[in-house]
């Protein structure tokens, strides 16, 4: 599952050179940023609702749309998906919360 | 980077046990599913107005906010990235797509 | 301009019996109500983007887009405009509020 | 009823001069902007919430502080609420729509 996001980021570096109408992709990237703002915009309106609906179902499409929709506009800002994630591991401290927790389980 | 997303997801998931005031994570956990939901509305708020300001930095920083508070989200249900991968991986048929993108690498 | 909101209030009511293709408000009623929802949150966006182009015209529409959308779905639960405007005037007290002012500046 | 917009639109204007620990609006006017949209998005977040659990007190509340949120970025544009309900009246052909949905009450 795990290189899942890069192989969705090369497709999207690709389609940046493709023709407007040959995928939906190319096309919000020919409709230029704002359009893909919104996306970003209606999709959390959509997590959300799906959220409030409490199907599992749901939850999970319109997160994956939300996902996707955040990594278009890395692409399109020539950024990727392992910006995000360096982010995540330098703010929650991953590495080092996760020895923490393997040490206490250790200790138990 | 491509197993910070299980890692994280593995923190989440410990912090359901942790005490309210223990952390961020655990706080938003007791404040209930609605507190989770006006995060994400709010960070994907502040993911537009990055991209509006054109600030990479602030743009990764946002997406990241957004993509941590959607995994709260899905720990919440007791769901996980990797649900979200593979619905990427499912809709977008990003194998396929390789499959497609390699062969032509070859034919060139 | 006052009693526009009242005016548009009672043609939202009667668009309500009308046929879905009739109207885009009659559509919109008829689709239910994650239309409705999925449209204010699309206007929300819609307006923080225009206020970061800074552009007058822009904020105006995107608003006056946002006002309409919530007033449709006010519309779809039997409330209306003057619930909103009593909301209002008893949270920030504006009677009162503007005796205060109008006091102040008799004091000049 | 049909006034509040204007005394709240003149009590924001007022606040414009106020000194940021003086009211909550004062305040929201010194953080600037970005403040105000976050804001805007917040609140349109929590009215799709209101909605979805159906209670139409939180529902009027959450419009009213989402209304009450434009009408603050619309004041820090030097805008009012009468621009926003000139466009509506424009837009939606409210005086011609009511003159033919007089003109078809006659005809009854």
């Amino acid at each position: 599952m795990s290189d899942i996001l890069n192989k969705l980021s090369r497709i999207l570096e690709q389609r940046k050179q493709a023709e407007p109408d040959s995928s939906y992709v190319a096309n919000l990237y020919s409709k230029g940023q704002d359009a893909i703002l919104k996306k970003i915009g209606e999709e959390a309106t959509e997590t959300v609702m799906a959220a409030k609906d409490g199907q599992a179902d749901k939850i999970i499409y319109e997160i994956a749309d939300l996902w996707f929709h955040t990594m278009i506009l890395l692409a399109s800002q020539n950024l990727g998906p392992d910006d995000v994630l360096k982010e995540l591991d330098r703010r929650f401290g991953i590495s080092g919360i996760e020895e923490k927790a393997s040490r206490k389980k250790e200790e138990r």
